[in-house]
């Protein structure tokens, strides 16, 4: 299928070239992003799209001094909510009533659920909660860029408590999880781009229980 | 886009009608889970693809009695590594060297700074980790069965240890983190399926850094 053939034809951009990835584009990556799925619904995450070139390079320099973190087009930001607070959720819940013109017992008993779980829990905990889902959508970009002949580097390699003080995330209840730079791999410079793609065997990946 | 629209049509099943998935779009589906990126390219999961009807339900038991995870066609169980062990770390790193047919001083000094790091850290901290990846191949494995039109259901609410307890995986040095149902919607059954979608705003998700 095509989808297959771009994520075939997608891998970690090790070089850009600077050029600019059209508008159209990056909100079709951001809507893929947002149509992800999330546990309850809650989206418990923000995306920062920066294209500033000085906080770039302040990124890069935390950011094992990687190319394509000034290099690329937009880069992406994904921070999850630092926990779930009450108020977090209800803003939610509320949403989806005035979204759907009504309100149902079914979904206020699973509000209240909820509401007497997740805020008591560890804030690390809701964290690292909240950080998955911050990662489905994050795989949806990846995939959508990929649809788009757009190039992507997933990138884990930074330090979070800086990045989260360059952007003053913690303020608003953040933490950065992962980075994802977009824009057009540089193929001359880019040590990685005509090796294969390595990947487990099926075996090795999948167990059928029939 | 046509991923978009695919995207936007999807929703997470609530109740699924027992129609089988052709074998074609399985293996699509689990080779775009395969083809996600993670980090280091360790893939630190396994999937499992379940059809057996006994297990299904014993799963279900301890799912929180969810029908799609018996009426639908595969349950895909998705289990990351328990821990990064040198012997893991080292099977993908001389596949590589294997896929490519070279050794690469780069490469090698990179399997060493992650054997000197990964296999001392915590069991948990690692597992946390695997989990993240394992998550970014769920994403694109719902992804890729919302654009071969076959629906799925993001489900969290399982007793992990249970699961584990089913399938043997902890013998198996896995703990499973996330399952997805595959199959086809049964819209008469399904509260769900008329609902509008209900996503932030762009404003709340997204801060444009220019």
């Amino acid at each position: 299928m095509e989808l297959l053939d771009k994520l075939r034809w997608r891998y970690a951009a090790k070089a850009m070239n600077g050029e600019k990835v059209s508008q159209e584009k990056i909100d079709s990556i951001i809507e893929a992003a947002s149509l992800a799925p999330t546990s309850s619904g809650l989206q418990p995450f923000e995306i920062m799209v920066i294209t500033n070139q000085e906080i770039k390079e302040k990124i890069r320099a935390i950011g094992w001094n990687q190319s394509v973190i000034t290099d690329c087009s937009h880069l992406l930001v994904f921070a999850a909510w630092d926990t779930y607070t009450a108020e977090r959720i209800n803003k939610m819940f509320d949403l989806t009533n005035e979204v759907r013109g009504f309100k149902n017992e079914g979904w206020e008993n699973y509000r209240q659920m909820l509401l007497n779980n997740y805020p008591q829990k560890d804030a690390e905990v809701n964290f690292q909660h909240a950080a998955r889902q911050a990662y489905i959508a994050f795989s949806q970009a990846i995939a959508a860029a990929a649809f788009e002949g757009v190039d992507s580097t997933p990138i884990e390699g930074f330090d979070a408590d800086a990045l989260d003080e360059i952007l003053n995330l913690r303020e608003k209840g953040l933490r950065s999880c992962v980075i994802l730079p977009l824009g057009y791999r540089d193929a001359d410079k880019d040590w990685l781009v005509n090796l294969k793609k390595v990947r487990k065997s099926k075996e090795d990946l999948v167990t059928i229980i029939d």
